[in-house]
């Protein structure tokens, strides 16, 4: 997952694993409460707020279908500066036309009103069914209470991790202090994964906080590239959405941070760790894939090529029966624009190499199958060509995913 | 389905459904039996054969990793001329090295020995797992009993279409007459599809007769159209394979042919027929949805927006489930690179309009679940941009197809 950072003189930084996540940045707070958007009753709304504006940052989804928090969020992150990320589940408030639109201006404005702040110091995350209205009254008279309900400890971080939720089973949070000569700063993070991840971020929302000082244009590099080599390499069904985002809440507080670079790092780290918690509980997932394309004649080629395998639903149906079915990666990196020679390829699945020089190389099926029981999988992928390589992770298709993309509305 | 032909001056050739498959064009032989390639001992060896060596033109399977077959099919009808196809299920001959290719080459002469041609008059298809080496022994030692058994009834073509399944449940078999003002022609054909069936041609097989005095480029031309708006435009899933390939083999027999262009017509009559029931015969399938897009500003464009939602995992998992998620349509169309504005969208199931303007339109819970019902189902995207349209035939992704792809080898 690394390679873009580092890559310089600079010695790498030290990554510390920390509890918690947005409210493990100093000057954070959160929380999250429920205000009646999610039928079940459970909690809902999110908020993650600083103590005035500071530097922020977002990556959103390209898909040209937009959801109205996205509008929002671009138009008020354009100065680089906010003050909190208001984030709700049980509506992804998308192809919601101009109610929609409204609904979610005034849900900033509220925001605003009660913390004290500008309305476009206000950003917004939504997720859920597409095209279900948002219950414009009871999300608008929550905002007061999820101000009321901000606080600086973990639980409230792990209460506004919760609240996002969808058909994620478990909240996902993340923090490191990121060191190095300079000194230190710390990056906490939360997310909602599950479905509909692709490539180029689906139907997940992420917010990252941290006390260093970057601002501005180095931010936003910053998480693009913290994104690029992190959820930008996992896929759980090849799909964009309507309502991905990124945002970072840069405080600037640390005393003494380390460098831009390391503070990379740290945003890469938490964003990994973030990633992987999304893959590993992809809907119906059984199987956590790291698959390794190497000998590549250059990290695109690698990507390119990994990317095809990742979203080929013959191979994630294949991986979800445990079959050792290397044909079919073979025949989706084939189908992809990334030129390569056949005959040049090996594939393994954790030690046991099941094709060689582009043909079945003969393998204890046992080991094979053991290599690719329930958990963690790893493929290995050489195309002899260079020395190039990456890595993406992505989770089988199993019938659990069926029944829970036939069922998600209804 | 069509849109292709008749745009001339030309009246329309009357199409005329005919019982039979490959053999229903005079002068054709075929023949089904058991090679003991499948392990089931079911029939896997096919053979279609003219009197003598006719036009043939083929369309083949881009995808980089290809088999055996291909390679040798290729080489083999540049010429634009063949006697023979010889076509086997239980191995695609796909990722097998100089092994397979010398058997695929060796399969050719004994088919041409016992035929009494060349060798390069013999074109070749094989389907079943990637990887598997084909058994040489038995595979060889079947083709003269291939030859003996060629009849030009309509039991020797079914037992042809029987031989090429694998996963397919039903032998795919469709015939037509071609009539105009000039004359008439037989157009005969069987295909096997039901799984990896994409865009671009996918673990499907197809082989087409006609009496038609079509050759050379012009063959090549007339095969090409066809398939672009038939086999072209159906999805299972997405994934493009390493054996696809659509043969026509041309006797120009025919006393008074009808006009090229009538001849296209019933090429892509019978490809049309066999496309649906691939669709319908898709692994797991429930539903076949057929998609149109329409209002677009060109054809390209409807056809890139509709082959964005017949890949859709969401969508296709969504309509397994009855529901009617027209979200998921937006968001995938959003997600392709064809632009479109959100806010003039409407989406129809069956008559049933969900969407409209891009947002949801009120509709009955009940008329929307009965027009998506399993069986034939009908969306209608309309982006309101223009005037043209294209139409997609898809699966459901159900239950069934992760069971059968997940334990396609073991």
């Amino acid at each position: 997952m690394s390679g873009a950072v580092g890559t310089g003189a600079a010695p790498a930084p030290v990554l510390e694993p920390l509890a918690g996540g947005v409210t493990t940045t100093p000057g954070i707070r959160a929380a999250g409460i429920a205000a009646g958007l999610k039928p079940s009753g459970k909690p809902d709304l999110a908020l993650v707020a600083a103590e005035e504006p500071v530097a922020a940052a977002a990556v959103q989804t390209r898909n040209q279908v937009f959801a109205a928090p996205v509008a929002v969020t671009r138009r008020h992150v354009a100065d680089g500066r906010a003050r909190a990320v208001l984030l709700n589940a049980g509506s992804a408030n998308a192809c919601t036309g101009e109610e929609g639109l409204r609904t979610a201006e005034d849900s900033a404005a509220a925001v605003a009103a009660a913390l004290g702040c500008a309305a476009d110091d206000v950003l917004l995350c939504s997720t859920g069914v597409i095209g279900v209205p948002i219950p414009r009254e009871p999300f608008l008279a929550a905002i007061p209470r999820a101000v009321a309900a901000l606080r600086d400890d973990a639980a409230a971080g792990d209460a506004a991790a919760r609240a996002i939720m969808t058909t994620d089973t478990v909240p996902k949070k993340a923090a490191v202090r990121v060191s190095d000569a300079s000194g230190s700063c710390v990056v906490g993070g939360m997310a909602k994964g599950a479905g509909m991840l692709a490539p180029e971020l689906a139907t997940m929302l992420c917010v990252l906080t941290t006390d260093a000082p970057l601002a501005g244009a180095a931010l936003q590099q910053a998480l693009q590239q913290a994104c690029a080599t992190t959820f930008g390499r996992i896929s759980v069904d090849g799909c964009m959405s309507t309502n991905d985002a990124v945002i970072v809440l840069a405080t600037g507080t640390a005393a003494q941070p380390p460098s831009p670079a390391s503070v990379q790092a740290g945003l890469e780290a938490v964003c990994a760790r973030l990633a992987e918690a999304m893959v590993r509980d992809g809907e119906g997932a059984s199987r956590l894939v790291r698959l390794r394309v190497c000998g590549a004649r250059s990290e695109d080629d690698a990507l390119g090529l990994a990317r095809a395998v990742a979203d080929s639903v013959l191979v994630r149906t294949a991986i979800a029966g445990g079959d050792p079915n290397w044909g079919r990666i073979l025949a989706a990196m084939g189908a992809s624009p990334v030129r390569f020679d056949p005959s040049r390829v090996a594939v393994r699945v954790g030690d046991v190499t099941v094709c060689r020089g582009g043909v079945v190389a003969p393998f204890d099926p046992a080991a094979a199958a053991a290599a690719l029981a329930p958990g963690d999988v790893d493929v290995t992928v050489d195309v002899g060509a260079g020395d190039a390589e990456a890595t993406m992770l992505f989770s089988d298709l199993t019938h659990e995913y069926v029944t829970i993309n036939a069922e998600y509305t209804t």
